[in-house]
């Protein structure tokens, strides 16, 4: 397995990615090395000269008009830790701690954090030795997620748990038994470890990937509710859609063009409609909307990614440091908000699509898809679920952002709740698998009673797939089942696996 | 034990929790009996007549212009208990089901249902035998909650799982284990069993219960809060509330003024302030306001336990049935949204007072009621956390309950979500437990630090219960575990008990 | 015409809507004016027997502890009155102001507030001289109402602008032309002219007698829908909803079954639907919801018309005054909220209904209602304009009483928006006229393309009035013109007067 | 006055506010001329050969399937321009159908519209003349906007109402004074009028100018702030800035020091706090992140300005034309309401920066910024009025894009609600100017009772201004109209002229 160079710069959500599922290990580069030691030497500078430092010799929050003097600096730091721990579940999931971590640790490389190069080490060899602090997931307000990152540092300095290999035992033990010794921690080491957007951020960076694969997913869903419906496909032009230039709609387009190659919608067919109802004829520009939010918040989350977010700010060329606001992430938190809005979308078309299929005045098939009626009721009521689901998104794509008090002695009164935020996005993401199930439970229904024939080159692929493990609705059975089944083969990976 | 008599009339929300809960055995009256056996007669003599019955010998939602024959009306009322299970997870608990279906039963002993006798025989024998029927609680739009209720039909014809004895299983071997047999569906048993809004009604009797005890832990809370403030209680008065004659706020005053009989805070004191914030001195009034919102809840949501909400509704004195809309239960619902509302408004404040406490200006103490000023960091960073929950109640209070979509070929173009509604209902309550053991950790630990003797009686008693678990904060420690702890403290129903 | 007596108690809505709109002249009675002048003589007393009194010898607010000294009392309180003058427009309407100060008046007759006399009776002079005092609707957090209702005071110490008999001109000089002499302000003066919750409460007042009528006039079009759609009118049967002993919707049935008296709905027709959509079957249960929720407002508003909001609030008969929380009206605002949610989903029926009523498959006329299939166009595109509006209501249905800031030297840690709330009602209601006005266009373009003879004596008396200002669309014409008739039959009161 | 070329590319914000507001005189390209040529041959050609276009020789919506026969081409136009006339008040103001008009006729000009050239020259004619159209600005759910944007066609058949130079008139009556001649409507043309979204971009493109003003505007009063609060502008520096990365909030930052350049807070100063609040060190951050967001709208809705939105679209170089769901503009909306969602981010920390320079713990200056402590009260409920305005932004920045119905027969399932989505921006954008007015106030305040000598170059001169107009507050003075000029100072523009 490949290690992953960190050097504060560069890194890519797939390989936070690798890092937090699948435990690629990470390296410090020695560039790297340099500056994190200079850092440290500026911070132990000014510290000396008796330059007053937020978080180094002064408190932290509404006591930063408090002295720390430096031989408290250990107990200090400890102390800072322990107060900060202030979250409540449930946890975080493995993935997601590692996530957290690795992008702590890259911001931190690029030398404005000044934290011991000791304890960086440790962030690395957490990573690589898979110890992974139990992080109760909610309390922070996004500002920076000190409430949360806190647990971070408790395990590195042996205190609360940790999972170590997959098993959750104490901090301490886990250290131990891997060889390693817990972090004693020196000046701004604490407020190292804490003030960092890196618990958002790695919840956001890993919701990225999964609302990728979503878009992929659903225009997949479209393109076999196409066959199911036979669909008029003219909107996915290649010419017309360069004549809109919405970049996300184009390749939103091309996409759905892929999937369908060589489908028996490129045939004209009598009993087609001139223009499909515009949750279909529109849905690859939906979602290509949904692509061109994701867009926004990838590049500016990229810039979290790979840029400090530490107050103070220390500036190693110019041999000093700085208050700063660089721990303000509301740009990509905003976006996320968007995002969330887009999904609502996606989810109402889906829903749309769905219902459509399932009404003959538009299928030209049996009402709810039936194999039988009269005798069979099939795909009814199950309008309900997916709706509900739906009202539910709607719920989650409301703001919250900018619901915050005033805290710590009313010196913190702005905040942007990332967490929450995210944690929406992820409830959204999981809802859609839900919805996009039915959808191509219906879908799948629609393209047999209809006996397409020629399918599309990735709709066939997915088509396959869907029926070996759903077969088709012969007989009434109980549809929480197949609704269950259907989002197993989205949520696991294999559907996007299928027609790749 | 003492057995519950049913008869349609007068089920209490104590009854339902002690259904729910604590299995306590219910019976069907006599009376009742009677009354279900008339109406299944008249369900016959209809159907025997060839009247065209939604249900019965007709197909429901859009399918209601299909015929049903009556040689076919059990595999019809099969199909349609299994194409009515479109539901997702998570799974409801078990105390949740228990709560639907002593509910189903009772409103079906009105006499409207027209449910085979046998099959409400079943309803109390699964209750009695503790059959659980497995529900996934997500998929209902609550118009009725067919799509989740069904999953008790699916149980009671062999199929599907349940909790016997609170072990998971087929419920075909719990029916065999428990001596009884599976139901065999006549006409309408189907629409009985499917039709009712008994999941959002069963979910909110048992959030009612929640919600009284938590006006009264915030209302204890409040107290002790005051305790720790050294607050001016003048406002409790009893004659200044009567002169404004708000029943809520009347109520909260007079439980405050009994949980702090005997408190210090009766005698003058130099340094306490002409007037406190408004989250202290009007903290009783917004309880109350939630206590009012409460009493609107349940004044309607005991109709909807004690009548029938089915359509079609068989009028057995007058020998006919007739279409209705009697499972529209928006009145209910939308007063859990002002609940839910009401809530947000005792979260706010449930902050803002805990914010002062950590405030010297307003209680005379030490900022963040640290022992120890520069050596001890105490209650700083844990306003993120609290107000995070906050952020989180305020977007649940958001309304849900119109968004909806038209299904089942646009016939069901209303509807409300009632399982949604009090699922954030749900939520929130759970996130108050959290912010208001917050609260009660900062109340002990100011009224430690102000050293105050003489507390209220009621006050008093609470102190000691979490000073025994929560020891007073001499160094920083791990607030998490502090946090959990207060959150069992009140859970548990420790707190409360604790005080009477 | 006849005086309203004020007197503390029993002010109804009725009355101030007399008060509001129809300057019907106001009087106190003998006893109040004993009772507000013995409140007044105990605030003198406490004041000079030094007794530390908010809003009187103490400041307000952050300012509580200042001291107020008597020499000062009136520049104290002039001051006080100019700084709370903080709104911003546009202006509230001149029977909204009128309906705050009835209500400010017969609130501090219950002789818990302490205001002078005479200035208690320039309230009742400026009503019934028609002085009206101009005041920007917005800027209140309504905990209480000082940033607007200050205006008030504003004008009756000859500063400021007022409608004097409806032309804008100085309060001086309106003041002087009535012949009535400026108020000079006395301790506590100041306090009891902007301590109140009257604006919302005023705002209030007069949105719940414009729910009232929505409700009849949203009764009304759905049943001359049912009248176009040739629907079934089962569910309103009497004994049906009996059975389900829903309050409004029992009550809302009653009031349809009335205006549908004699229509040809009674006698059975081959063609109509054994079921209509919900929101036909259902409309009167959600318009019962509405009422139900009025009800709760109504309830809990008409107390907060009638008892003292004053802090600190007087005890005539205890010789004493206390601090209080009784400006403390959350239990009305968030009631205003549940009834927004409710008429959300009035006007979301409301939408499906006439959606249904251009629909041929649940008509059986022509699509779009068109006289002339090919044609001429007529109801399509309007479906965009009523839902839009309806899309409007949606948004302004989120609650936003808990939205606030803490204030006042973080004195003032809790509010409601009342002012803003209510301003949401109106709105609300606003639109739905428009969307119900749509919706009678298509009832009575329905029941002339059926031909209707019989109908019902109330919905026969509506149809005649739309008719005469709106005729039938025989062509394609502005509809933007006939959406606006239907409106100003609606806004007008015409409507309703025609089915008395 | 130059003239603006327009070809269906490069039309700029710029040009679309000089159209609007200048009326600056438009032309049509000589190769855009050719382009509308050929697109308007191809359609001729395609109508004669019988092939079914949408909207063409067939009707449109659910009437898609309808033939409409060249014969009646001009008829079937004119109805559908009535009847898609269905759009109530209030009315859109002038320059925003002057903005709606530029960007229709510059979309046209892309050549896949196929309208006839006499029509579009209709459109110069019309913005040359000043005639503008009478359009109620509710009614579209912005897919396209063809409830409102009809209203166009309505004047120029000649019916309807227009402003001619800015007097209000029948249509009919302005085309004659203008010496020009009613449109005769052919096929295609009555859809090319009203499919579009130049309702929402128009409004969107005026908009964004104003945010970008704001945007500066709060930068100045954040700058004018910390000149009064004494603040730390250290976290401004350059390099700090640099090394975060995010774009706006370097560009923010870099107008602040710019405003700020010479002033004091160069200078060390032994009061200074070490830190500011949040709401102070990050507001620029913050506004930067306002900035981001409007370059997320600004670049989606550019492509809108400069790109087709037209469905069937033409495809002039390939001879054909095709279905197209190129009027799906989503994207920027969701745009617009992250933008929204941004700017509650920016009122909130103006309203705290606000809150806390009155606040002496923060300002070492008097509480409420009063010149004499006990005799004035100064800004103290000025608190409630801003705040109101923020919860009222709260309130508008609740996503409204997803909230619609399935209408026209369900063939319009989805939607985007664009012109809603932009009223509320404009809202915001209102109550902003005055939460910013107010800061203003405090902020010179503040400056006058700090008696600051060395002001920034950009402060100085927005100082002078707001001074000039709005003396010191010396005694207690009705605010409200304070607030009025503070906002007046913004919305005319003279603030930033000021400081150019």
């Amino acid at each position: 397995m490949d290690t992953i160079m960190l050097n504060g710069r560069g890194l890519t959500f797939d390989q936070v990615k690798e890092v937090a599922y699948n435990k690629k290990p990470v390296e410090i580069t020695e560039e790297a090395e340099d500056t994190i030691k200079k850092a440290r030497a500026l911070i132990f500078k000014l510290a000396d000269e008796g330059y007053p430092v937020y978080g180094l010799n002064r408190g932290v929050g509404w006591n930063k008009d408090k002295y720390v003097f430096s031989e408290f600096f250990q107990k200090y730091n400890e102390n800072l830790i322990n107060a900060h721990c202030v979250a409540v579940g449930p946890d975080a999931k493995i993935e997601e701690v590692r996530a957290m971590m690795v992008i702590r640790l890259n911001t931190a490389l690029c030398g404005s954090t000044g934290m011991a190069p000791e304890l960086l080490h440790l962030y690395r060899d957490f990573l690589n030795n898979d110890i992974v602090p139990v992080i109760p997931r909610r309390g922070s307000i996004g500002e920076a997620d000190i409430a949360t990152l806190s647990h971070i540092g408790l395990a590195m300095i042996g205190q609360g748990d940790v999972f170590y290999n997959g098993e959750r035992m104490a901090a301490s033990k886990a250290i131990e038994m891997a060889g390693l010794k817990p972090a004693e921690l020196g000046p701004k080491d604490g407020l190292g470890i804490v003030s960092s957007n890196a618990h958002g951020a790695g919840l956001a960076a890993l919701a990225v990937k999964e609302v990728e694969e979503l878009i992929e997913i659903s225009n997949l869903a479209y393109c076999l509710g196409m066959e199911g419906l036979n669909g008029n496909i003219e909107s996915l032009d290649e010419k017309v859609n360069e004549a809109r230039k919405m970049k996300g709609q184009m390749e939103c387009a091309a996409q759905c063009r892929e999937f369908l190659s060589d489908s028996y919608l490129h045939e004209p067919h009598k009993e087609r409609a001139l223009q499909d109802s515009l949750a279909y004829r529109g849905a690859f520009a939906v979602n290509g909307s949904v692509l061109d939010s994701l867009n926004y918040v990838k590049e500016n989350l990229e810039i979290q990614l790979n840029s400090t977010d530490d107050n103070p700010c220390i500036l190693v060329e110019e041999g000093r440091l700085s208050v700063s606001t660089n721990f303000e992430p509301t740009t990509w938190v905003v976006g996320i908000e968007m995002l969330n809005i887009a999904l609502s979308h996606m989810s109402k078309t889906a829903c749309h699509r769905t219902i459509k299929l399932s009404d003959p005045s538009f299928t030209k098939l049996t009402r709810f898809l039936t194999p039988s009626e009269g005798d069979v009721i099939a795909y009814g009521t199950i309008q309900k679920c997916f709706t509900s689901l739906d009202t539910e998104i709607r719920m989650l794509a409301n703001p919250s952002s900018m619901d915050y008090f005033s805290v710590a002695g009313n010196i913190e009164d702005h905040a942007n709740n990332s967490p929450l935020v995210v944690d929406k996005l992820f409830k959204i993401l999981d809802n859609l698998r839900y919805i996009i199930g039915m959808e191509l439970m219906h879908a799948v229904q629609a393209i047999d009673l209809r006996k397409v024939d020629a399918m599309g080159t990735g709709t066939r692929k997915a088509y396959d797939l869907i029926r070996s493990e759903i077969p088709f609705l012969e007989n009434d059975r109980c549809l929480s089942v197949d609704i269950k089944k259907a989002y197993d083969i989205i949520k696991s990976g294999r559907l996007l696996e299928a027609v790749k």
